[in-house]
């Protein structure tokens, strides 16, 4: 008997078919809905994107209005909620407070089938979540939404505590765009896997925090910030970046495994950066250092085209809007939610159990000396 | 260009390889570890076969010693989780419940990687969990747990706040060995994906949960506990099962989608039945009414090969031992926290990150109207 082939973690075999992203990594592309998200990223609000990846078109003027209605709504958390966050114990990650939290908020309302309505009510509490905990780590009482804001902007006042910049804001806003869905990575893939048991929209989102949180997927840009800090100013990137380049150690933040051309992501980003030039320094200091860390790279490994990625631009954007680096994950976090979602509601309108087969490499009753009873 | 071709829930395809159990449904057989589950479940205890799941052989009596102090340990609940239980709201489902207090388990001590010690400490918690809210719903304090009774029996206790009769614990015991493990279900596979972004074992058991809780995959016997309550005495028996066939309507408890032959969880819950003859009315009945019910499908429906199904007896024993229906899945998650922890550890050993490919079947950006900037 021969074993049938297989593929480990599941590698080049399709676990289904989908309508709201393609990674068209051999093109150095990223769709959302048959838009590029690139564009998207530095034209729309990031609600106007939500509202695409949810519904598969852009809003009008109305159906956005609503939308913004409802993310404000869903930003107050249940008395219950709020009794756990002060409860849960200071050595819990945030990514574990982030899944207690919205594990906490299942009731009939997210009873099956996933809907839009569950989608915005679950996306909008994670901000809040975030920054609560931050508070009560602080030894403070959190603050309240400020309804004149928007999603992102809000985030960042009430990490903040003070009203956000419109670079700020802008900057996060197209991070935030370009992060909210990537194809059938472990976490999206998880949410549809529980979704397809006809479980509810908490169950799945539960499921992909969990699969976040893992070092091998959620990752952080950590290394690029310590490049960063480590670089400081303009003047010193050129020295820098060459004498690593001469030790042949890697730099961190070019290359990735399925772009084979430029990220459209940070591509996204650079083009941000660019237009904000002169409004903030970690954003002058990433163009500047990209700049001269592709033409080193060009010059002491040639032909290897390295080109940026996500985390690079991801790590300055963090700086410039001064989250410290363990809000990494959970801002990607936050932003992913709408992919998440928007899988598990498309999971549910054409569904079939996701339920694999193993192979047995185990022995059998007939090779093991049988048991003897002991009860 | 053609598409690939693939295969909707991953039917058929191999997700991957596995020492820890086989589901063999041509020969209807189901082997944990290289051992018969159906022999095991007749002369091990719950403890024993949790040890051979976990660890690969079955345990010396230090080992099995060392493993029931561990089991114990872990049925203190942390204060917090004790408070997050009073404070979850009525209208959330049990098995809500139980993800929630279990995910706000997570600290540094259920680091990666996954061990057996966190193993235990999370399968020891969950009937300390179902047993707590059920008593909290009923306005009561929890019963504190009963350090001179196993697993099984200890749940039982706290649920019925009484010591449980040798018949109880034997049935359920029974029940709940031959419902640790059944090979790459949905809430499993989802558990190793979760893993395999070296996530902690609490996100992944979390993840699990969250798919068990779907009704296309943790079920519910009530429509064989109706049957079993509607015949209610042996006597009526073959004319409700008559009456059923001849108005061509569907048997439940009979029939399974893998098991071509007998499932061999129902024949070892029907052998345990058999044992314990005369001990407890629910389980003679159940023996009875699949007597007559094999006998008249096989007169009715012939060369249909209809056999008895795991659910049928999972019913009985739900009432012999005196469990509402509310807590079938519950019962059946707080089993099945063996199998998947065991998995997730067999991940973590040769691990390679679950990132499948979907088919992208929208729209791309040539054949779409170019979005009007709105910023």
């Amino acid at each position: 008997m021969t074993a049938p082939e297989w593929s480990k973690g599941l590698e080049g075999v399709v676990a289904t078919d989908t309508k709201i992203s393609l990674v068209d990594g051999q093109n150095g592309r990223l769709i959302y809905r048959g838009y590029d998200a690139k564009e998207l990223s530095l034209a729309y609000t990031f609600e106007e994107v939500c509202f695409l990846l949810w519904n598969g078109h852009l809003p009008d003027q109305n159906e956005l209005a609503e939308l913004s209605q409802q993310f404000r709504k869903g930003r107050e958390l249940p008395e219950h909620t709020r009794k756990i966050l002060k409860e849960l114990p200071q050595d819990m990650s945030m990514m574990g407070v982030i899944r207690t939290c919205l594990s906490s908020l299942e009731n009939t309302f997210f009873s099956w089938p996933p809907t839009i309505e569950q989608a915005v009510a679950a996306t909008s509490t994670v901000p809040v979540i975030i920054a609560s905990r931050m508070a009560y780590l602080a030894g403070k009482e959190p603050l309240k939404s400020d309804d004149s804001l928007d999603h992102v902007a809000n985030y960042l006042y009430l990490i903040h505590e003070k009203q956000p910049s419109e670079t700020q804001i802008k900057a996060l806003t197209v991070y935030c765009i370009l992060t909210m869905e990537h194809g059938m990575n472990a976490s999206t893939f998880a949410s549809r896997v529980i979704a397809s048991t006809e479980s509810d929209l908490i169950s799945s989102v539960a499921g992909a925090i969990g699969a976040m949180k893992g070092p091998l997927h959620g990752g952080a840009p950590s290394e690029v910030t310590h490049m960063l800090n480590d670089i400081g100013s303009k003047e010193r990137a050129e020295a820098w970046i060459t004498a690593k380049l001469e030790n042949k150690e890697k730099l961190m933040g070019f290359g990735h495994r399925v772009y084979k051309t430029t990220d459209p992501r940070s591509e996204a980003l650079k083009e941000m950066t660019k237009q904000l030039a002169g409004e903030n320094s970690w954003l002058d200091l990433a163009y500047h250092v990209e700049e001269i860390a592709l033409r080193l790279l060009d010059y002491y490994k040639p032909g290897r085209r390295l080109y940026t990625n996500v985390e690079f631009y991801a790590a300055a954007i963090l700086k410039a809007v001064e989250l410290p680096s363990e809000l990494f994950t959970p801002t990607f976090t936050a932003s992913r939610m709408v992919g998440w979602t928007a899988n598990i509601i498309e999971q549910s309108q054409d569904n079939r159990i996701f339920r694999p087969q193993s192979i047995y490499t185990g022995s059998v009753p007939e090779n093991k000396e049988k048991p003897a009873s002991r009860l």
